[in-house]
């Protein structure tokens, strides 16, 4: 097994006969952009254009797009693409001036949160917004000992990649990082509620028999990369309880369930009923304008706003709000956050009905249009099926991928927009696949 | 003196009474955006547009940019804001699916190189791009320990803010990380280049008194933080010699002197006649867009290939690579790195000039449009004073700041279309200040 096959759905260099002029381009990224960079699919896409649910290779070949949660409104959207235009001809300048763009935008933010959540900081993506919550967990608790998920993902800076199990041991955990296994059923025979929280707690117990202090709990709150885990609501809840009690902060991160897609609220945390105390937001954000951010309680920068000062060049920028109030417009004028619960509810119906029907198809997980799907052989997750499962709907023109620490759960994470003929086209896809 | 102090030319909070409207959007913008932010200036400015080197605040008012390095081919330039809205209503996702042209874009952007720097990988910020390269680093040379000037600045990661220096002691430096005297003739009376490679030596055997293996040396080439340092040119070779011996990196952080701005060449260690192992790019690559880069030797980066990957959602996405190759066009097209050379090599004798007149006014340290005037009295370093002189000139309708470790240096910095006008409308406005 190469390197390479460890990220689900990865190409795999020379695996599979390509066209030439592929064959050549991917020789020449190689030759520009080096060893560290993945092609999805066994068969990579060339994509040159994007519009609403699709995405359109260079032969004007449509594909469903039902992966994509960074064009969350939409590829291209023309409110966002205009509100981008409009401001970038304007101004573009920093926050060290005044800018009533970047306070309009905060205030509408910061009005979709719990009160409580007062505060919120501004960065270009969602590494550096869980970089920077864990800045400030350490400078409010004095700690460093930090709890994550045992295939989580939270950034691909130095401190956030060592909090990211899902990128290989090479890298994770850092010295200071306690995996505890992921919310599932498996794991937590006992109920996941009550042992995820103990969990949290023997983590502590571990991190202070090395005399670390522990700083925090962070969590993604749909558990994207441990397979989506989001039942049952309301398990994260003595989890929070757990860290609070040793002293560590709860940091949920949002970069994949926020802005509307889990459905029935725009934030994944909402869905356990908890307040956390800082809240990370990245690739929905700006529809794909480089933004990101983090909202938190005031009390948790209190020592870190008296011994530091935050400034990020293009963090918050006068183009940034314009794009973040053009994209909370949409989600608002759209209806998304209801489509993604009405639209989401039938997709997970639909699968269900499908694994009625053939036994390669496990158990739905899904909030709104987050859903993950277990592929299995005899019972067992099958990693390989999964892979040929993805590559196959590519080849039928609808994209998706796989994820998990066996890579056979299906990831499926469509634009909000998506419809339920774009379902049915998903499903009918899918069972002529497993029918051959 | 608080805190807020520590940052030169910061706005502190009730020291100066404000027109009631810009005290009401400063108090929402606390209430909003918490106690980390700063803002510029003793009287706030309140900017609304921006065009060439041109910023326009609320009331219309024109001010002269002196200081915004980001818009560095000019604020709102059409032939950027074009290619960025072309392309972001095309599409605008990542790097997991083909896309020729973020290939062309790092084809242009490599040719700009030696050819030994071979391979470019794509980020949204300088931050990000620095905590790159010390991952890399890290991975290359299975060492942790970092040098850095003792008034450096590189990032605001976790792992970044470490490696800053300026950014106070509550921050920097980490635990691994090894501050030497930057490089001035006071600091070296020995001689800047021996006596600066002779502190990196002494660093590796202080790390290694501690167990810590050498990891890099990293340097923004123009010293910005530390007060401009250009010169002599060539004294980097021996500094990087010295750390290659201890088998450590050479990190170039190009992100403020990159791009053309320091005249005679695109970037600032080309004055030193190295070619560095890893170069940082950010702010001035996208003229606002958020886009940054890590330029390497292939070499370095094979331990990191074969054990990591790297993804970064919105580096290197589609808008990005159009963005980009319109900003490198606009700086050949119009000639501006040339511009850089002519202008700043005028504003550099007017401000000696000015020195010879002016007490006041002493060394001028430049390459290119980027310049450091030191601020004095009886012939000493007056922090006090050049924030005067700073906001002095702001009220006058002139904008840049200051910098070093005791804030008396003047850091002028404009886009690179200043012009030989507006280099006079600067030294006369300086010198009708410094007359009263």
């Amino acid at each position: 097994m190469t390197r390479q096959t460890l990220m689900p759905n990865a190409y795999v260099p020379g695996a599979t006969p390509l066209a030439p002029e592929d064959e050549a381009r991917i020789t020449r990224r190689a030759r520009l952009l080096g060893p560290a960079y993945r092609l999805f699919y066994a068969e990579p896409l060339h994509i040159t254009r994007g519009e609403g649910v699709w995405l359109y290779d260079r032969d004007g070949r449509a594909y469903l797009d039902t992966y994509n949660n960074v064009a969350s409104v939409g590829h291209c959207h023309p409110k966002v693409t205009e509100a981008l235009a409009r401001q970038s001809q304007i101004l573009a300048t920093h926050t060290r001036y005044l800018h009533d763009g970047i306070l309009d935008y905060a205030e509408r933010l910061l009005a979709l949160f719990p009160r409580e959540l007062a505060h919120v900081m501004f960065t270009c993506t969602g590494s550096e917004a869980n970089d920077l919550a864990l800045r400030i967990a350490r400078a409010a608790t004095s700690g460093t000992g930090v709890i994550v998920t045992d295939n989580a993902y939270h950034g691909v800076t130095l401190a956030t990649a060592e909090t990211s199990m899902s990128v290989g041991p090479a890298v994770a955990p850092g010295p200071t990082v306690f995996p505890i296994p992921a919310p599932t059923p498996e794991n937590y025979p006992e109920g996941i509620a009550q042992g995820f929280a103990s969990a949290v707690t023997a983590a502590c117990a571990r991190m202070e028999a090395q005399d670390i202090k522990p700083c925090a709990l962070i969590v993604d709150t749909i558990f994207s990369s441990d397979g989506v885990r989001p039942d049952p609501t309301g398990f994260l809840a003595p989890a929070m309880a757990a860290i609070h009690a040793k002293g560590g902060l709860f940091i949920a991160d949002e970069v994949q369930p926020g802005f509307g897609r889990t459905g029935g609220q725009m934030w994944g945390f909402e869905r356990h009923g908890i307040l956390p105390d800082m809240v990370s937001l990245g690739k929905p954000m700006g529809n794909g304008y480089p933004m990101a951010g983090l909202v938190l309680r005031p009390e948790v920068i209190v020592d870190f706003g008296a011994k530091a000062r935050y400034f990020n060049t293009f963090g918050g920028n006068a183009v940034a709000a314009a794009v973040g109030l053009a994209v909370l417009d949409v989600i608002r004028d759209e209806g998304l956050m209801q489509n993604a619960a009405t639209v989401g509810a039938a997709f997970a119906q639909g699968l269900r009905d499908l694994s009625t029907r053939h036994d390669s198809i496990g158990e739905t997980r899904a909030a709104g249009l987050f859903l993950g799907t277990d592929i299995l052989t005899d019972g067992k997750p099958d990693g390989t099926k999964a892979g040929r499962l993805v590559n196959d709907l590519r080849r039928e023109g609808v994209l998706i991928s796989a994820t998990g620490p066996q890579g056979h759960i299906l990831k499926i994470r469509p634009p909000l927009p998506f419809s339920l003929a774009n379902v049915d086209q998903f499903l009918t896809t899918m069972e002529k696949l497993l029918k051959t």
